[in-house]
């Protein structure tokens, strides 16, 4: 089974990180990976909640939804069901830990970013295109604040970008589109900092459990693809 | 107070109508009136709801929604909160009763089509540009349908678009943002058919209470103002 | 078709208007038209809500419900159900609307009026009776209020009341029952204040979509019987 | 401390019984102690709960609720909470308990009556007035059922009236209002059927812990007082 | 039909009183009534809910629960479920109830003790068992609280213990089982103080109404009971 | 910082596996790993979900929660805030995950599974002691099936174990404890196959991203952790 966009093993899709997307929120990106679309907004709130008052520190969070058509079938609104999901919860939680992985809250100050991904359209790396757009709209949300004076020094100590890798038919492979993310046996998800550092990673046996060497070998094509990854953040934030 | 834009008190806003913005759903349009961002989906069923069952008739219904950071200021999640507002419930009340108005449900079968209005970004008459776009989506979807054979005749007997009006310091004005429409006086929504006739009218008074000759002439601005759309719309609909 | 109570089509049904049915609330009234009946307790609290703080002005607010059998068929509760319905949320905020339509909230001071409308027994047009009751109600609180010496003026601008109209067979009718509304084409809530202007006019097409002389004719009818229905508030609030 | 209302210990309030207050309901009672007001509704379905089917047993069940301003200072609505609360879940639940004591299962047949019980305004008892009340409801839903040939017997094997008894200054006092409620030290519900057995005692130390003898003269109390409202319910639905 | 294993009609399962069986909880109890398994903690909250503040008083409250697989066929949780059943209200209430009666809430100063009683397996007097070990768990928390001079004086009045007790086949017998439970005709629990009095009564007729004699007789047996649990109770806190 | 209870780096907790600590479910488990103690029960149903009918598959899921005083502080119940925090959904859904990874479905045949993991005391690792445990119970629910003839195959392809690893002061160490996971610069959950391979691996950066050689060095800690206890799993199987 070849890749059903010819690209290489160790090749991205295209990667379109589009700033300033919505006139409002203090840092929005539209990020693409091939054709998963996540619009990303930065809210700044300059104030912490309850919990992390007068500790000097700041907080980042991160929701992370998708519109009922962003699938190939609709999906009913988690509004309209009255409660959300297991996956949601699960992924807006991942996004907020990566995100956090780079931050210095005390250079924040007692200031909150709230990021909202919602997924537009789906492709597959929902999630980790997410956290690559949240990571620049962030970025930007952090220079908005700059701005107003609101923050004690640089709270951005590094990047963070995130790439699925997976095993599909024995080949370890890069940022899986759907089709190919339903047919592998071993589906990771790592997210790495701008030095190559790793903020998490998440293995799962989709079919066969997995031995080391499958999993060295996709630690090292995740790596690759999150350095890649953050060229593109860089380049998009010097644009 | 002249328009924030400098429109004439009977231009409508620049519109863009975008069709095809998603790939998966059967229908989809990006509707734009000025810095207004709606996105519309028609998703199509073959099936109808229980208590439509074996009526020989089809359904149309709509959800609308707003991304937590389309306003000025960041909104709480509905699904989060776990509960859906009036408004909201308003709002999709008025789509879907609104887009019903052309629709012959015997020409439809025992189809449905879902309509998803998710407002990107708001700047006022994000209800009117949900509904003008939902009609186009709804179009693509109906000929989606066609191609497929699943139709019984055509079942769009007419076309629908909608445009708010107001009275803001004593004028009548067409097609209001967000600031006009927080300083006007009289509000009101209305949906035309593409013949002219009225579907829905929804007039409040903000502040005062309006007498009959202020509502006849909203509803003169409103009717012209359709009639525009219904030109843009058609236009869309032949590129 | 005639009427099913040999109305003419411009005479409203039988109103009745009883204050102080309920011995705790500052306000109530029972309401009927026809075989409608609805219960109407205007609530006063000494205080505004959160976003209104220390801003000297007041609040009026209103909840409509119906009892699980106050129609034909048995309803299930919202309070079991978990949620409240599209339709109650719109209501509610109707009912709402039109009453603020009346109100100085700078004479109200910082008080609340909370306005109940439960639907007893339903026979159409429970939204215009409940806003036609929940005026009277309404009043009573304010003479209360006054008694206390609450207010800093008289927050009674003018008075509100409201009434269906409808196109049955194609004719123009007043205060629609239950069987009529569901046989009329266009459908048309009309709230008028007490010196004839409108507050609200909110038409919808059930069938076909209605022109502008249908309109008119709606709207003259509504107003005729909104100052009826005037008449009547200020007999009742006089005895 | 006198009664407020000056009665002997073992005297019911004023008690009125109105049938048919509803047009719609198939059994539907307007019942008052004293100030106290429920409006109780039976409704007949021409089946039973999926637990229930192909049993050839039919089904009673209750539900009970206060409106928001029944009370001296207004409650918030259960389905705005979007939650019911214990108090009302229990007094449904004992609601439902007492009126299927009467009932003859075999004899009604794959029939449910759902009896509602609204609280109109509250003055201590509500319970034991919607237990009185709501018998008398069902009774008439029972002739309604007969008149339409469902039933294959009288399922009617009893009637059940209950009334609240309580310990107020260490004297026992039968069917309490509000005030004595709240200054009781022992209070008690007991449900009896016609012939004078219970089917239901529910007693609570309210402040210190009651021995046997005062139990006794609270059951005495009851059941003289269960024994009067047979008879006003017999006396009511002879009417 | 015997008993299930064999007991005389007046003589309760074998009972067990585990203290001290979580690490972190002031107080804490496993509690077995035969096969019946309660987990009881008590928390202590050195402050009282918002409107018990400034009164002086504490606060003792239940939360009753029971684990999925506790019964003989798996329940729904209610977490799951989204809200929590009738039947866990009426018995958390219950608990509470109970247990405050025997509290002297000067004494305990403003300080809260929320007891929780999760079913870890149910085999028939659940809640009676929960009291029972509810009140060992508090009595162990009060000594807690005491060694951190929290209270201002001995804040348990007596002690409170509960059972349940029913007439199967005719005959009254103490602490059913599963299986008695489901065959009574007349279900009853009972709460007693230490000093032999009643803090609750609740009778149900769960076939036939019950009574006087009847009810009479099992009050007998379950006063009888309660005071072997109370010896039980003192027996294990003596430990 | 030595461990807190003296443990070498590489040494796992006292781990107890009591089988059949539940009378009802068709599997049951007490599993502790020192202070941790997780009841794991299995409920066998011979169905599955409507989206997994007629393929011939079984299914086996999971759902964990923890009881409120299971930890230092109490934490409020989910049924009572009405929904599932997104830590349980998370952990629920590992659990799921983890198990199915050493079952073969077409030999499981159209039954299900369900594992309930309920934390009755939390001292860190509480999900990796579930997992542990819930394969026991599952082991014992398969036997119960294979008695019954339930079964077509053996659905057990191997088993499954989990421990936490983690960085602590520049140590990396094996299964910590409450105050070790907090004091955590990296902190991951590693789910072993009896074979040896990989179910999960999830690692999460909690102060400072980490480098690969860290990330070695937790995962060789991690397998050796879960081979002792695969054994401790066989051997608790054998008794």
């Amino acid at each position: 089974m070849p890749r059903p966009d010819d690209r290489a093993n160790d090749q991205l899709r295209t990667v379109r990180i589009q700033r300033g997307w919505l006139d409002h929120a203090e840092g929005s990106v539209l990020v693409e990976f091939g054709a998963t679309r996540v619009l990303c907004a930065a809210s700044v709130q300059e104030s912490v909640p309850r919990w992390r008052r007068d500790s000097g520190l700041g907080w980042v969070t991160a929701e992370y939804a998708m519109l009922p058509r962003a699938t190939n079938t609709r999906n009913d609104r988690e509004s309209v069901r009255g409660r959300i999901g297991g996956r949601t919860h699960e992924i807006s939680r991942l996004i907020g830990r990566s995100v956090r992985a780079c931050i210095d809250f005390k250079a924040l100050g007692e200031n909150t970013v709230q990021l909202d991904c919602d997924v537009l359209q789906a492709d597959g790396g929902t999630r980790t295109a997410a956290i690559t757009g949240a990571y620049v709209a962030l970025a930007d949300a952090v220079s908005w604040m700059r701005g107003r004076k609101l923050l004690r020094g640089n709270p951005l100590m590094t990047s963070v970008a995130a790439v699925s890798v997976g095993v599909v038919e024995g080949e370890p492979r890069l940022d899986l589109c759907y089709e190919e993310d339903g047919a592998a046996n071993t589906d990771m998800n790592v997210v790495c900092t701008g030095d190559g550092r790793f903020a998490e990673v998440q293995g799962t046996a989709e079919r066969a459990p997995f031995d080391r060497s499958e999993l060295d070998a996709l630690l090292d094509l995740a790596a690759a693809g999150c350095a890649e990854l953050t060229r593109l953040q860089n380049e998009a934030l010097a644009r």
